[in-house]
């Protein structure tokens, strides 16, 4: 069926020895190479971008010629006439955010938007989301938002985006358009969306530029599309998160016949998720994993308990149908994961017997050997159900020696320490746990190094533009790219923001990675706060955390400046105040010094007071304790 | 070599259905099956415990009878007379702080002294040493330490201890007794130490009941030893971190035949390292990394730069060796590593040609193709070397193309982010980086299950006892020990601070879990704090992490009891000030109306004032941004 292509690298190559470089090409008729407002890659944007900001002003640069003698007139021209933009404000530099622009003269279209969970040095952020200040200005462009499958990954900034950008129609699968339906309601300023359901083979003309067919694949949430973005420059193929599975569970296999096809027409450039491009071979396929399970259930002699990710929606059914053959009725603990179990049977997407769920009462009358709970928790997050089941919290789940627990997730970065108390908790309950490699997450819903390669052949883009993770992995998937025959130039490794351009030249479309960069800064979610926590904050919190902080409260005699008693001190989280006496008095007194060796008549003193304060007493500490709590200075006038 | 050992469970059995079982033979000689001290497993330890503090003081249980007919004078004969205690002070239910106790009258030895690094909900902690409350009033019983190898786990805690402890002699090999020197001189406080140096088949009497014999075993630092301890209640083998590597780097493999002729004299228990009890097969030899190593350097055209640990000083050995065959010369980086050469070289443990090791001025000369840099940092620690080079920091070392950048280091649980963030930052730095899977730390250095099996078979002993890691590597290491022959009621799997009793009865030398639990609470070293960091600072930092705090200030008028101006209001780490104006406004006037609500003439009323501060304010401020930022309320009379 497939046919190995042939290479293309040699045949572009010859073709730019006859014509002047894509930069140059594009110099000769009055475009920069980079635009005047360019900022070089990794600088930090402006301080209000964090917080929704707007982008740089362009200026040219006065001291570069090119820049001056460019005519802003032919420029626009140009770049508005023919020059196709993609921008990915996230997705790049990390695994979550993912949402990216297609511009195309008047055009916008947005593929996904999603959240991104916080990195371990943004103490209580909930999560983040894609920055969208690039788009201000461009509202009225945009022409609607395709969201490729139901992960929050993809789907989770749409109640926080969707308001600002004008709430543009959604094109998403039906399951999908129920999982984001379900979460709108949670967020009582979230506007009602206009979602327009697709299916595969769909095709959805958007703006006067762009036109969509939405092709299936597989991931580990059915109902996963692909879209293929026809653009005056060409055809863009943007694979969402996928795998090949020939036998997914419950769910259509990737159109395989409907790729090549398309690859036939060809690919201007492929877009491809990089999640597994470090992973070696081929992904195993999800009814490999219903194998496995299935002897764990022949073996279980009581109850089953399965911890995995309530989005997993494919394992979620595997072990529905697995329990059914097995006699046994399936108890879901934890919201999510009943929530979706509903989304998903509502809509048809589930397949199981009438009966086969059952509620509490059920769950005390059945035999252990009876039933299946499947839960929340396997990545051992506080007050999830599996949790509460190991610490023996839960109302009515209990452990008994003969009872089976299984891991059905991979352990996501960043929480072996938790999965691994977890674990510890429950082998302390009593039952037998079973952590099982191959039923992993990321692994288990994305393309290995041999599934992207024949995603690449299938597809023989012009350009490789590797998606969906860390700039590492998308290193080593252009270097896949380029072992199946892209041309070494033609990878194009971006950073977030930065836009990539493909312009139509007298020999053909070309594509460069742009000098020009929209602001991807992070926009924090933190309670009902949204881009309101700063970098200050953050670093606050950061600093607070280690060595704690002390406040020193100075009241003084306004007119006679001198200090009115003794200082008052609170510390918290840097010592035991109760145990450290010697200390807090000499600090106390150390402050009532400063305070008496400063004539504090004057307002403008205060700031002297206190910075003294701050300093002296800080290193006073830090000789004393080798911890540098921060120090508060409020100096009271009376 | 090896023969298959008869399991002796079948007639440890058939032994036991003979005469009364442990317990009520106990009982039947007056002794208490559990101690009249006795605290459940789990409870928590007096509040002073934490700082040092003293066990409970034991009082018969008034409610049991039994506690009451025992006569404590028959118990303390009993007690002190044929009883082995084994107390692990740590070690049992985490990977570090390792350090046992063994107790038999008058006599104690201990078994290493090690530090834990701190879990993530310690913000601030430097590391956790073991508490040593139990040993407080037994200082004059302790005959001796033995270290069994350099590493910070199993030797951190000795500058903190041994001035407490009475500074007890260290029976240790050369090369841990010259890392261990070096440490201590970082500590001024603490006493010089007395070290014996052991070689493999050392014997040294420790007290009356105590001898010990030296056993060499191999791990990823040479010089680790495993004693053999003789007890009056008999044999007991304690690995320490061990695998088995018949081809080991600059170091003599384990010494097998004495392994297995101390088990030929019939050994009581074993206590074995589970470090590696989850990982099947066999621990590959430390001469297969030299190989493949070989082959990456054979391919690097410039610069070799590796990141491990310092630590590991046979991969250290290793790199070394290697460079030289190429003709490369050796630039250490990073303090550690210089320390633990320079240590290794002076004691004549290292194998190395004059020259090898270059300074900085070397290094600027020399061609790119004749260096190897080893640097710390591999785990993405920051401030350190590798650290400094991927984000162009480092003075003088920086990253060509061309350059090979081996990471030969497994991720440590917890690390897996950094590590991400340093390889991203190494990748675009533009040098090509390798992680080299085979070379992992705690695989690396620690016996895999078919090892850990050898190991029981090789020793035959009557008891097991899994050490080294979270309960549910013991868990999992019993269930090996059950497969090869070990009666399963004779795997004693404990708790930290749990005592394990050896009696001596008519039918030989009967072992069991004891009641009674040694306090094992948290000290944590924060700074030059040892031990000053309790619960409830913790606590503060985790609060104060999350969402910040705010400290109001309301100054009253101590005569009217009427509010003096407008509360003061600091926030930090909670919101940005200057950009919720509102909310800090309706906050002050809030707090105002608090004030004027009371009559705060009285000092009694301040609390009352304070508390609802506290109290209001927190639900006022959680509602408006569904934070909950630490509230400190300040009351000044004037």
């Amino acid at each position: 069926m497939i046919k190995k292509y042939k290479p293309f690298s040699q045949s572009s190559r010859s073709a730019a020895a006859n014509r002047p470089s894509v930069r140059s090409a594009v110099q000769s008729s009055g475009q920069p190479a980079s635009r005047p407002s360019a900022r070089p890659v990794g600088q930090p944007a402006a301080q209000s971008a964090g917080r929704g900001g707007r982008m740089q002003p362009r200026q040219p640069l006065k001291t570069n010629r090119r820049f001056i003698s460019s005519q802003p007139k032919v420029e626009r021209g140009l770049a508005q006439d023919n020059k196709l933009k993609i921008i990915f404000l996230g997705g790049l530099e990390e695994i979550g955010r993912n949402m990216t622009i297609f511009e195309y003269e008047e055009d916008i279209i947005i593929v996904d938007m999603g959240l991104q969970f916080p990195e371990e040095d943004m103490p209580g952020i909930d999560y983040i989301i894609p920055n969208t200040a690039y788009l201000e200005n461009k509202i009225n462009k945009i022409r609607g938002v395709i969201i490729t499958h139901g992960h929050y990954d993809h789907i989770g900034a749409i109640p926080h985006l969707m308001g600002k950008l004008g709430n543009p129609p959604i094109y998403t699968g039906a399951l999908t358009a129920g999982i984001i339906n379900r979460r709108q309601t949670e967020f009582k300023e979230a506007p009602k969306l206009n979602i327009v359901k697709i299916v595969n083979g769909s095709k959805m003309k958007m703006g006067r530029n762009f036109e969509v067919e939405f092709c299936r694949v597989t991931h580990s949430i059915p109902d996963s599309f692909a879209p293929a973005i026809s653009t005056p420059a060409g055809l863009i193929f943007y694979t969402g998160d996928f795998k090949f599975d020939h036998s997914p569970i419950n769910d259509e296999p990737a159109d395989l016949n409907r790729i090549a096809s398309i690859g036939g027409r060809g690919v201007l450039a492929l877009i491809s998720d990089s999640t597994g491009a470090d992973s070696p071979g081929y992904q195993i396929s999800e009814s490999k994993v219903g194998e496995d399970l299935n002897q764990m259930f022949e073996r279980a002699p009581g109850r089953i308990i399965i911890g995995t990710f309530a989005s997993l929606l494919s394992r979620v059914q595997q072990i529905i149908t697995i329990s059914e053959k097995f006699g046994r009725k399936v108890f879901p603990q934890g919201r999510s994961i009943s929530q979706n179990i509903e989304i998903a049977q509502e809509l048809g997407y589930f397949k199981m017997a009438k009966g086969t769920l059952i509620n509490e009462n059920e769950f005390r009358r059945l035999p252990r050997s009876k039933v299946t709970v499947i839960c929340t928790g396997a990545q051992g997050e506080k007050n999830a159900a599996l949790q509460r089941i190991a610490s023996g919290e839960h109302r009515f789940v209990s452990i008994l020696p003969d009872d089976m627990i299984i891991f059905s997730s991979s352990v996501v970065p960043g929480n072996e320490r938790s999965v691994q108390a977890l674990k510890d908790n429950l082998y302390r309950q009593g039952g037998m746990v079973f952590h099982y490699d191959l039923m992993d997450i990321h692994a288990g819903g994305h393309a290995k190094q041999e599934d992207l390669k024949l995603m690449i052949r299938l597809l023989k883009p012009k350009y490789f533009i590797p998606n969906h993770g860390h700039h590492y992995m998308l290193r080593v998937h252009g270097e896949l790219a380029k072992g199946v025959g892209v041309d070494p130039n033609n990878v194009l490794i971006a950073d977030n923001g930065q836009e990539i351009e493909f312009l139509k030249t007298a020999g053909g479309t070309m594509g460069r990675l742009g000098k020009d960069k929209a602001i991807t800064d992070y926009v924090m979610v933190d309670g009902m706060g949204v881009g309101d926590v700063s970098n200050i904050v953050l670093r606050d919190r950061r600093v607070m955390s280690e060595d704690g902080m002390i406040v020193v409260i100075a009241t003084i005699d306004s007119r006679t400046g001198e200090p009115i008693g003794n200082p008052d001190i609170i510390s918290r989280g840097f010592v035991y105040m109760k145990e450290n006496k010697r200390l807090i008095e000499n600090t106390r007194m150390k402050v009532k010094n400063i305070v008496k060796a400063h004539d504090a008549r004057t307002p403008a003193d205060d700031d002297h007071i206190k910075n003294k304060i701050r300093n002296d007493i800080g290193q006073f500490l830090f000789t004393k304790t080798k911890r540098r709590p921060m120090v508060l200075p409020v100096v009271i006038k009376v």
